[in-house]
This record gives structure tokens, C-alpha cells and sequence, in this order.
């Protein structure tokens, strides 16, 4: 593997073909590269030893557990062979994505003929020998997964679930212009939804300032058990769909009846030619200026499933039908004949036509492929990391708000976030981008639209309607979250930067998609070769507390339960209750390497607690207390402890700690503040966890502990069963229980409110007396109060809606009222802006 | 709400449409209608009193905060003004699906207007005061919520989470030959991957045996913040893509540059009556035997969003704009303009004209609604229960496999479930469907390929070919997830039952759909007009725990950790760990309603444990000791509790059990199994839950408790968090370590395995001595030994692949030995077949 990564400095992409004629040669040996690819794909799945068939087979040499996929290799193995030709004639650097990622010995033989695999894993050398590892190691204990996986050179996708490999491919060609990305469509995989919409990222693509993607459709009939959906339309019918996603389509059939493969070589050469003529003149067009959408042109490959594998096994037809999908002969060892049966088959490509007698692939054939980094195998793209720049940051500080005291100001955080993103942006003008499904304005991002646009290859109807809509920009909208999520992937992956704004309730649909890319991080720390990309940000707003406009169905805060499941390694989930912590801790994101970090912050007017330097301070511990919200004295344990994590909870919690400071003046509170969720965590568990020393001084180990938080209350206790002191621990969170237009309403219809932690600190500490009994029927009734006067008005009791943290400065004298009621009321009369 | 179910009996479906002009009386009735609609719409989002706007308009008649969505609202109203009209002169029962479910108070109004809304909700009378109510509730704390909800009569389909309208709609019209599903796609949901891929449910449609789906594309042009995509590709190219999605697309626009409303309905009406002709056409076709794949009509509308709001405010374009997307003019109280703004819009919609003077809907423009359960509020098919026929379910028992001893036999859970579902589909023949992505094969489910076939209306090539493929199946196979779960939603939502078999991993792509659906029952639990549906019942199989073919991409148990986090009422996990317990298990879900059921059982080989009446037992309980499998003295404690859930658990565990039992004969062991996980949670969390003393009888309160779990650890820890013993209780589960391809080697990956679990027995339990000492010792090395067999041969080790539970009968004899060995040698000798 090159680890060079100037090696492509000046390809000469987008030329034309040399104008002479493609040459028998050139095609007998895009043919043995194909045969070579099969034959080392087949022994992958089957042999044990014997590579190269010097001796006659026998049981020994098979595997006794037959796994992997055949069906869509051969076809995955014919494009590689044919993109080698043109990639070396045309210098065009290309790289290789396979939907169909089940094909994965397909991946890794083709990485072994170009040389990338034995420069990547020494020990897989070009000979006999290491033809002998690379069979054995395949889909076996301690060996090679049997997809394409990070462990395959050449590949940023993952042959797991189904679906992103368009929405990977486009990801990759962003901000790449002179990169083509040949993606494969599996026809199985086209029946997703996510593969099914991200078709139209073709309407997203600047052809000046992105790569190209070459889509290829790879018609081979079946799934697992049928026929696919594409393969079973009339032909006008699916090339109207092309037509209709926006594509210029192109249907190749070849390899049925018995057609030549020299044949179906010639018209498949001349095919692919010709389209990557046609991309080169829309390339050239608009590079002259042309700037109306390109109809891009893609490819319907139709050949039969399992391609060159026996057509008849045992009496039924395999090539050609969903039973070639897997493994076409399910036991080599049981009968002499099957046996034989597969080593006709492997003997059918002539290995040794094509290795040399120390095997080695025959020198005359191994030029087919490019050379160094324009190997797809090799491409530096497809090791991000290689290529990964420094975000240029902004100081974050600068974009401070002012917190002359506690809760002296008013923000809407994201807003804030919003204006350094803009400096991120202006800085970082070719490797920073931000998705979103149509939610950056409401998510209150819109500051950014300062610095740049969003970027739209459809129709324009010109800035009066089209507000911050052009050709080319930094941020994405389409209103899918599978394709926010897999552009962002893509993008990442071949080495840049970006960040993923969405509904908390709504990030849920790409569960999956999150639990991908996390594996493949987690893998790819463990692999010397590949270099860390940057980290997959979230920011997750428009939250389950504040969803006027919407309901229960937009309240959900289970992605941070999801998240957490995976690798301690990997995962990072931050919760800054304002603006200063937002900045603070988005800062560290873009900043971080092979994380995935979740950032759970609201966009509604809401205090502000700290000043920058507090803040910095607050997250870089990730929790502490907060002294000037408590009432705890100086040398002993507090009473009790109240704790919160996320911006509403800590509204929250600050208005009960106000509460019973005042009513309960001689009862020793303790505030904490958690930003970093992972710090609860047990340091054995987390690498951001606390000692256990360190949380029992912080919690204690004997005083309860109300613990107010942003989402499904038991994911505290999931994070800190195992601390001394868990038992006195209560969690307050949302219980699904939803559906009210009013953010008080709503923290009461969860008991997360104010009065109710108040209720539950009484409820706790032992020996309060009966000035805390009246106190507890005083938030009774106000709770009833407060419930009644939103059923009559439709809005938050005033008392409650213009609270403020009481203005005691260091002096302590009071202040003079609630500062920022107004912003607060004035905020609130037309409604959140959810949409 | 009408509660007949016999009042749509025969409605006579699918005429042509009577041989007479369109009157202007009518069309003026259904102009009428709109406005009356339209009028009520914005009622709901903006007036607090003054409904009928009797008086002049103040600011104490407006809410203070104004939520909602009007956007979409118009169109939506035209199209049930039509479709009223339609269905009264066709009889023809129809349901309304509206993928734009933000506007909830288009589908409220028009609910009230054909006096459905009355019916089910008294207070809200036909009168101005019920107008006054109707208007105040919207979006108001304790009324009712912004969007199409359970609470809205008519609907099956939450106007939360976008994509899913047209999967909700086959799965409504899929065994309702005589219903017309008009579904409205949103073009922002349009871009969601579900949605694109949706399109493609017209090839599984049997035109005898189904209803009709009718999708119209609402094409009003704009997002929250952006243009659609489909508004902004060229008409050719949009009406490619619907027909290559195989449709018959009409396009319609109306509304634009000040046309004329009587003529827009005029041109409208007609368009609708030729597409409800071709329609009626098709299915005359169909009943005389064509039974090619007819290229069913769909609509494109195209009007501007927004439509009728006013066109400019504070001098920026509203109406055909973006900015109609939500609440047109945020205001109308803070300025006397605004205010006025308000009522001018109010007005021109001649509220006086349409209400008498008691505000009673004029009784001319009523008439253009069908009567009782044809109007589209009202139809019992919106109200699945209603409609729901009990399944005839064979008696299980008579499927159980024989279980001679525990352990005594093998099986393949999920076939031997296979050939129970293969009678229930036989005796159901038209109210029970098995949706899956291609898997169902593949879960070895085959046998009820015995009874039916896959659905499939794209192209055939004959039964050579297309093995159980047919026009007209019972199992529904689409490489969709989203597709299979949207199909189930709709199916169960409109009264019948299904279940979804799915690789355990990716279940997660549709996380989101199951909160949906999960919210929808909680809330209809509490709306006593909404009557019982049966059960989302799901069969995850291809588990973590034995992924041969595939690998660490294909390993995550967490959906069972997504499920738990919605309420208790509505949620079920079980984990059966033979086919016995299976059978039982599916036999109570089958029966169940209103609750997703989540069950996790593999496909592999493996031992049954417990006869018939065992597990019938086992599974009432939901959890329970397993006498044979322990070691303890009837008299006191155990010295150790050794527990388990999951099927590659609880085999771990037994043959831990056994280890000890031979090795550490005085260690008095419990053996506990859990079937019905929600068992260990507290009795006031779920209405599974065990007591405290129940659960600390059963597990002690002061022995140690080692755990051996099918999924995530700490989920375990989280159910069981406030139990006495909880902090004796030490969970093994997957831990995200991943990718090997031999049953044992994954286990031992995850620390899951006998001799680890013996070792953490030996490292629980004090005071064991020296030779529990040396034992831990041969643990370690078996691990060793084990680890590097697989290295070597690439398959488990014999001692552990062929372990079988000693034959020790009742009268203690030891038995002849590894009765099933072959068969797990032979069922391994071919790897698994995980696609």
C-alpha cells in the first residue's frame, strides 16, 4: 500500500480515449486478468491448499466450511479487469466501490493481481505460497472477513448492509474533481429505499468543483432466494427509470447463451469507452462554462449471476440463478463427484496460463493494470486518512457569548454555533461540509448561509425564490437522512471533514447506517495502514423537550441509548447545556479523529450559565459542579446531590436548586453539571470514564442523588450501576410520554420540572421537618396550578416562563428582576419553529 | 365513528363512473367544500374564539402561540373535496392516506365536516360552539396534536416520521379486493429513501385478489427551507420516473397565475373520473383473466403550496412559497396590519356562505359527502379492529419435536416453526401475510412454501426458474426492510395480522418505524374509540451469535435494546431457546394485540431441552429453574446461580453446568432460563415484571449470579438494576467483538463460552479450594487449545462442536453417548447458511 500521497498529483483526468483502435492484445488480456480474478475468488471460497492446482485435487485441499459469496463476483471481477484498462490508458485516477460488497474475494483477488495486496500484508506474497495464505485466511478463523471489509485495500465500503453505495460514491467525488468513482449498484441492493433515492444525488453534483461517479447497475437477476425487482421490468421500463433518476442509461447484456467471452469483451470495452468519452465532454462543457445539469451517463450491466461457475450442479441450474449466490457447490468433500466437480471448475480459467511457474501473475497480463496509486486497490483516496488535512479552526472563543453571571444572558445555542461554523466554512472552502435533511435554517444554522449557499444541481428559479441555493456550496439538503448520512460517510472516509445537523427524533433512521460506519471505524483502528479520518459529528437539535410545533411522534432520545452500545473507543456523546459549552465542545469535535461524536443541543432562547473560560473549563473536565448554583458549605458532604445533563434538565434543575436555596435555606445542595455522558461511565469501561475515586467524590457514596437528564432515564443507570453509591441514585428523563404544545407543560408530563425535583430532593433526604412538608405541598399545588393555566391559555405560567436565576452578584446584593423575561416572552409568543 | 363493520358490505366497487355530465352544481358543492375546509384549517391554527368570525377579529381571538402547518393543507382539502364527490357517485369505499402528515387540520376539518368527528368526539358539536372547540384543541395543551394522529378519525398513518405512505397503503389494500387506498405522497417525503423505493410496491399487487392503491404526487414545490427535488426536474423527466417506477402518471396543474378555482376543480374532476375509469377498467380486465401487469394510473398534482394563503406578507412571497410551509403569518397579534392580514385571509374564504346560522355545515354543500362508513373518515378499515377476524390456529403441540431427554434431540428452530406458519396460512387464507427482505428461505421458514407462494407481479420465467414465485402468495419478499415493515403496518393497521421474519442485525434499518409504530399503539390504547389491532410480531433469526458466512457487519443485537425504551404496555421481548419453546412462544404472540412482539430464535442446528408440556410451561412462566440442569440440594441456596437467555446462551451455559457438575460436584449450582425477558424487570415497570420476592427467590439476594446473554450485557443490568441482588449479578453478552466464522470461536470472542463461564463461577464463588483452582486452570487452557484448533483446521474443536448433555436418565444411569453428534457434525460441515 503506497502511502504516498502526492502520487496522483496531476492524473490526466478527463481526457478523451487515445484515438486508436482497442487491440486484440489488450483485450486477451483484460480477459486473463478477469480469468485470474475468478480463479483466485473460486480458491478463496474452496481451497485450503493445492493453489495452483500442481496437483490433483483431493478433499484435503478443500475447506471443511465452505463461506463466502460467489454470485456477484464474477461480475465485480469483469469491471475491475476492464476498469484497469482504461484507468492505465486514460491516467484517470478511479476508484472502485461494490455495492454488492458479498463479492468481497472478488475485491481482494483483484487487490492481489494489481500488487496491492502483498505490498499491504507482507506475508501474502506474489507467489505460490502466498496464493496459498490468501485462499486459506479467507472467511477463516483468525483470517479475513468474507465481505469487502476495511481489511481490503482499495475499499471505504463495507460489504455489510445494503444500500449507500451511491450515497458513499457521491461522498467520495464532493470536492474531488478530477476523481471518478466507478460505483456498482447491486440489482438487490436497488430495491432498498436508501439506494433507491440516492440515485438523485446526481441533481447535487457541481461538475466543475466534484468528481464524477460512474453508477453500473449490475443486473445479475437474483438475490438469495429470487429474482431482483430491476431484472424483471421490461427494458423500456427500467430505462425509463434512469431516465427519470436523471441519467443518461446505457444497457449492456452479455454473457448468456454461451456468447464468447472474447465477444463480450470486445463490446463491453467499446461500451465503457464510450461513456467515459461522454463524461469526459461534459466534463470539458462545463469547464467552458456550460453550467446546465449534465445527464451523466451510467451503465446497466446485465450478465448472469455466478457467471463461469457450473451451470448444472447435482441436476439444477446454478449459474445464471439465485443458487449460485452464495456457494454454488455446497460440499466439495462429500462425493468424488462433486470433487471433481469443483476442480473442473477451477480448472476451467487455466491458471497456468496466467501464473508463472513461482506464481506470480504472468508479467504480459500484470500490465494491464495502472501503476503505484492509480491501482484502485491503491488509490489514496480510498485511505482517507492519507490525504486528511487540519480543519483551519477559527478561535472559538471569539465567538463568545456574554455571560455577565449565571443565566445573565439569553442565546439560542445553535445560532451561536452557527456564526463559527461560518469561519469554518470561509477557512476551509474545499474540505468541510454540512449536511442536513433540509433542517440548517431550522436548526438555526443559518448563519452560515453568510459564507456560502447550498449546493443544487436541479432546477434554479433565481435567489428571490431560491434563497441561498446555488451550483456549488458547503452545505447539503436533500430530506433524506440516509443520504446526509452516507454523502457524510463518503466524505469522510476519502479524508475529509463535515458535520450532520438533524432532529434528535428523526437521526433514528440511520441507526443502522451509524452502527456500520462505527464497526468499520473500530476495525480500521486495529489496522496499521489506515490512517485516522475525521470523526462522524452529529449535531442533534430540534430535541425531545421542544417540539411545539410537532408532537409525540418527534420525541425521541434513544439515539444516545443506540450510540453507546457500540466500542467505547469510538463513540462520544456530549450534552453542553449552552452556548459557550456548544462552542467549546464542537470545537474538540472537529478537531477529533475516528470518533463518532453525538452533540445533543437546543436551538430555543434558553440562559446561558458560563462564560467562555468556565466553559472551557466545564467541558474539557466534562462534568463538575457548579459552586454558584449549589448550597453546600465547604467541608462536608452535601445532603443531597442534584445533578442534570443536557439544556432543558439543567434549566430545570437550576430553578429547583433556586427553590430550595430559598425555602430550605439550611439544606446543603450540591449542583452538578454533566457535558460528557461518557464520564459516568466506569474508567475500565470508557476512556473518558472517572475513577471510581473520583465519582464517589464527586457524587458521594452515601447521599441521594436527583439526577435530571435529556433523555430515557435508565441510560443513567445503565452508565453507573456499578459506583458505590448507585443505589441512592434517582433519574429523571423522558418516559414517552408526550404530545403538549408548551415546554413546561411538557417537563411535567415527564416529572422532570422543577417542582418535581424538588419533591423528589424532599422526598430523599431524611429529617427535613415540616417547613419542607409545607414546601412539598406548595409544588403539589403548583404543579396543578401550572398544569390548569397552559389548558387555559395555551402558554407556560408567567412565573415559571420568565424565571430567572436570582441576581446575586458577588457582593450579594439582589438584582434588579428577570433580565431577559422579555427576550424569554417574546421568544415564546409565535411558537418554536420545529418544523 | 360509526362501529358497523358490516356497512360496507357491498358497495359497488369499481364501476365506471354513471354516464352524465359534471354539473356546476356540483362542482360548486365541491369548491364549497374546499373552502369550508380550507377555512376550518386555518381556524385551527390561528383562532382561539370568534369562530365564524361573526364579530371583527381581535387580538384576544387569536392564539398566543401559533403552531401548526399550513403548507400542505390546501391540497390536501381539495383532494378529499374530489374524492367526496367520487366516492358518493361510485360507492366506492375508499381510504385517505396522507404521507404529508403535517397537516393535521386539513384531515380534522374535513373529519368535521362529514360529521365523523362529532360522532366520535360529542363535545365537539356541529355549531359554532363546536367550531369554537374544534379551533381551540388544535395544537393546544390538553387537545390535540399538530399532525394527522391516532386521535384523527380516518387515520392509520402518523404525520410524524416521512417516507412511508404508499408501504402503508399496499399494506391496506393487500387482501381488500374492493378498496380504493388514495394515497398522497409529499414531494419533500418523496426524497426519503422508503418513499423511492415504495413506488415499486405496484409489482407485488394481485389485481383479483388486492385493492387498488392510487398515489398522487403532491407537487407543491417546497420543503421547510427548500425547493423539492421532483418540482425541479423537467415533466418529461418526472413522468419517466413514474413510469419507470411501472405507473401510468397523469399530470395535473392547477392554482398557478391567479387560474380561476371553478376551473381548476372542473379540469380536476374530470381528470379524476378518467383515472377512476381506467381504474374500474383494469379490474374488469383482471376478473376476466388478463393477468398481465397492468401499469396502474398515479396522479402528479402539482399547486402551490399553500394555496389561498395570503401571497405576499410583509412583502415577501408566501403562498407558492417555502415560507406557507408552517404558520404563513407568525404573527397576528403584534401588529394591527398582521392582524388584519388574519382576518382578510379568514374571510375570503365566506365562512357566511358555508355555515348556517347555528354554524351547522349548509346542508346543500353536505350533500357532496358519501354517507356513513363511506365517508373516508369513517371507513372501518381506518379502524383495523373493527374489522379483525381471530386467526383459526392449529394446536401447536402437535408440531413439537420429540425430546426424548434434554438434549435428547436436535432441531432447527425456526423450520420447525416453519411447519406450524405453513397451517396457520392454510387456515387463514386471507388475513395472515409473512413479510421479509428475501430471508424467509433463508430463516428456513420454507416449509410454508408447502402452502403458498412469494407474490410477485413483475415478470415470471416459470417454476423452473421462479421457485414459489405466483401472482398470489401469502409471504411477501422485497430487499426493503422499510418496505416489509411499512407493508406489516398497513396490513395490521386495517385489521388483519403478519409477521416480519428479518436478519436480527439489520432490523435496525427500521428502528424508526418501529417508533412510530410503537408510539401509534400507546396512544390508540388510550382512545377508547380506536379498537384493538393484532400484534407487529417479529422473527429475528441469522442472529449475532452464528453469522458463518458473513461477520462482524452483520453482528448487533440492539434492537432489543431500541424496543425496550418505548412503553411497557406496548413492548415484548422472548427469547425462546428451542423449538419448542418457539412454538409456544409464536402461538401467544399469533393471539396477541395491540403489542409489538420482538422473539429471537436461531436457525442453526441445535439440542432441544424441554418437551412439549415443559415448555409450555417454561414459557407461561416466562422464566424458570431448570432442575435437570443444576446441581442444587432441595433444602437451602445455591452457592451460585448460573442464568441464561438466548438459545447459543443457554447451550453455553448447560454445557458449563455440566462441566461443574462433573468437576465441582459439591458446588451447589441453579440453573435459571428466561424466555419473556421484560420477566426481570420490576413489576411496577412492566406488566411482565416479576415481584421483588418472586425475583430474589428465584435468583437469591446474596449469591452470586452469572449471566449469560444473547445481547448487549448491560441491558441486563438495566432491567434488573433495582433488584436486592443486583449487585451480585455478572453479565456476559456481546461485547462488539466480531468476525469469525466457526459458532465456538464467536463465543469465546465474547468471553460468552463454557469454560469462561466457569471460570467466572470459580471466580464468584468463595471459598472453593484447589481444585476449583486447578479447574480454572484447565479452563484457561481449553481456551487456548480451542482457540488454536480453529486457527489450524477451520472448525470448532470436537470435545466442544459434538458435547452433548449427559444421558443420565431418571434412574442415573449413564448413557450411550453423543446421540446427535452426526447431526452437528453434518450440519457444520457445510458452514451455515447465512446469506
Amino acid at each position: 500500500m503506497s502511502t504516498q500521497t502526492t502520487g496522483t498529483a496531476a492524473p490526466a483526468a478527463w481526457a478523451r480515449r487515445p484515438d486508436e483502435a482497442l487491440s486484440d492484445e489488450t483485450l486477451t488480456r483484460v480477459d486473463a486478468w478477469w480469468r485470474a480474478a475468478n480463479y483466485l475468488s473460486v480458491g478463496q471460497i474452496y481451497l485450503l491448499d493445492n493453489p495452483l492446482l500442481r496437483e490433483p485435487l483431493t478433499t484435503e485441499h478443500v475447506k471443511p466450511r465452505l463461506l463466502g459469496h460467489w454470485g456477484t463476483t464474477p461480475g465485480l471481477n469483469f469491471l475491475y479487469a476492464h476498469l484497469n484498462r482504461t484507468i492505465a490508458e486514460r491516467g484517470q485516477s478511479t476508484i472502485y466501490l461494490t455495492g454488492p460488497g458479498h463479492g468481497g474475494p472478488g475485491l481482494v483477488a483483484n487487490a492481489y493481481l494489481d500488487g496491492t495486496y502483498s505490498e499491504t500484508y507482507s506475508d501474502i506474497t506474489t507467489d505460490a505460497e502466498g496464493i496459498r495464505r490468501l485462499f486459506r485466511q479467507f472467511s477463516f478463523p483468525g483470517g479475513i472477513p468474507s465481505h469487502v471489509a476495511p481489511e481490503t485495500p482499495g475499499s471505504i465500503h463495507e460489504g455489510g448492509e445494503l444500500g449507500y453505495v451511491l450515497s458513499h460514491a457521491y461522498g467520495a467525488a464532493f470536492d474531488n474533481p478530477d476523481l471518478l468513482v466507478a460505483a456498482v449498484v447491486g440489482d438487490g441492493e436497488a430495491e432498498t429505499g436508501p439506494l433507491a433515492t440516492s440515485w438523485h444525488s446526481n441533481k447535487f453534483v457541481d461538475p466543475t468543483r466534484d468528481g464524477v461517479v460512474l453508477p453500473i447497475l449490475h443486473l445479475n437477476g437474483y438475490k438469495i432466494a429470487n429474482p431482483t425487482l430491476l431484472a424483471r421490468i421490461g427494458e423500456d421500463e427500467l430505462l425509463d427509470l434512469m431516465r427519470g433518476y436523471g441519467h443518461h442509461p446505457y444497457l449492456f447484456s452479455g454473457g448468456f447463451d454461451g456468447e464468447d467471452h472474447a465477444a463480450v469483451h470486445r463490446r463491453f470495452a467499446e461500451l465503457l469507452d464510450t461513456v467515459l468519452d461522454e463524461i469526459a465532454d461534459i466534463k470539458a462543457r462545463a469547464a467552458a462554462g456550460d453550467d446546465s445539469r449534465p445527464r451523466w451517463p451510467m451503465i446497466v450491466l446485465r450478465t448472469p449471476k455466478g457467471w463461469t461457475c457450473p451451470p448444472v450442479i447435482d441436476g439444477k441450474q446454478v449459474e445464471n440463478s439465485w443458487r449460485s449466490h452464495q456457494v454454488p457447490l455446497s460440499s466439495a468433500r462429500d462425493t468424488e463427484e462433486h470433487l471433481r466437480v469443483l476442480e473442473g471448475w477451477l480448472r476451467s480459467y487455466r491458471a497456468e496460463e496466467l501464473f508463472t511457474a513461482d506464481g506470480a501473475l504472468d508479467p504480459d497480463v500484470a500490465t494491464l493494470a495502472p501503476a503505484g496509486p492509480l491501482r484502485m486497490s491503491d488509490n489514496p483516496h480510498t485511505n482517507g486518512g492519507l490525504l486528511l488535512r487540519d480543519l483551519r479552526l477559527p478561535d472559538f472563543r471569539e465567538f463568545a457569548v456574554d455571560v455577565p453571571r449565571p443565566a445573565g444572558s439569553m442565546s439560542e445555542s445553535t445560532r451561536v454555533l452557527g456564526q463559527w461554523l461560518t469561519e469554518v466554512i470561509r477557512r476551509n472552502p474545499d474540505n468541510f461540509r454540512i449536511f442536513g435533511p433540509d433542517e440548517t435554517a431550522s436548526n438555526r444554522l443559518q448563519a452560515v448561509f453568510e459564507a456560502t449557499d447550498k449546493q443544487w444541481n436541479a432546477e434554479l428559479l433565481g435567489p428571490e425564490v431560491d434563497e441561498h441555493l446555488a451550483r456549488a456550496g458547503r452545505v447539503m439538503e436533500m430530506l433524506s437522512e440516509h443520504q446526509c448520512q452516507g454523502w457524510l460517510e463518503g466524505y469522510l472516509l476519502t479524508g475529509r471533514h463535515g458535520m450532520f445537523n438533524c432532529y434528535e427524533a428523526f437521526i433514528h433512521i440511520i441507526d443502522s447506517m451509524f452502527n456500520q460506519h462505527a464497526k468499520w471505524l473500530k476495525v480500521t483502528r486495529h489496522i496499521p495502514w489506515r490512517r485516522p479520518v475525521a470523526s462522524l459529528n452529529y449535531l442533534l437539535s430540534s430535541h425531545v423537550w421542544r417540539q411545539d410545533h410537532n408532537g409525540f411522534s418527534h420525541q425521541d432520545p434513544g439515539f444516545i441509548d443506540h450510540v453507546v452500545n457500540k466500542k467505547a473507543e469510538i463513540v462520544r456523546v456530549y450534552l453542553p447545556p449552552d452556548a459557550n459549552t456548544l462552542l467549546s465542545t464542537y470545537d474538540h469535535c472537529l478537531r477529533s479523529r475516528d470518533y463518532v461524536n453525538v452533540v445533543v443541543a437546543g436551538k430555543q432562547p434558553s440562559p446561558n450559565f458560563l462564560t467562555m473560560d468556565e466553559a472551557v473549563a466545564h467541558c474539557t473536565r466534562g462534568l463538575g459542579i457548579w459552586e454558584w448554583a449549589g448550597s453546600e458549605t465547604t467541608d462536608d458532604d452535601p445532603d443531597v446531590v442534584l445533578a442534570c445533563a443536557g439544556d432543558v434538565p439543567t434549566l430545570e434543575a437550576l430553578a429547583a436548586a433556586d427553590i430550595l436555596k430559598r425555602e430550605l435555606p439550611d439544606l446543603r445542595v450540591r449542583f452538578v453539571n454533566v457535558v460528557d455522558l461518557m464520564r459516568l461511565q466506569d474508567a475500565a469501561e470508557h476512556p473518558h470514564g472517572l475513577s471510581d475515586r473520583d465519582f464517589d467524590t464527586l457524587f458521594t457514596t452515601t447521599k441521594p442523588v436527583v439526577f435530571a437528564y435529556h433523555g430515557y432515564p435508565w441510560l443513567i443507570h445503565r452508565l453507573t450501576y456499578r459506583r458505590t453509591g448507585h443505589a441512592n441514585l434517582h433519574v429523571r428523563g423522558y418516559k414517552e410520554e408526550g404530545t403538549t404544545t408548551t415546554p413546561f407543560d411538557m417537563v411535567m408530563l415527564n416529572d422532570l420540572d422543577r417542582f418535581h425535583l424538588v419533591i423528589d430532593v424532599i422526598d430523599r433526604v431524611p429529617h427535613l421537618g415540616s417547613r419542607a412538608a409545607r414546601l412539598r405541598q406548595r409544588m403539589v399545588d403548583a404543579r396543578i396550578h401550572a398544569r390548569e393555566y397552559t389548558r387555559l391559555h395555551g402558554e407556560d405560567v408567567p412565573e415559571v416562563r420568565d424565571w430567572v436565576w436570582p441576581d446575586v452578584g458577588e457582593t450579594g446584593t439582589e438584582g434588579s428582576g428577570p433580565a431577559y423575561s422579555g427576550q424569554t416572552a417574546g421568544a415564546t409568543a409565535t411558537g418554536g419553529d420545529n418544523e
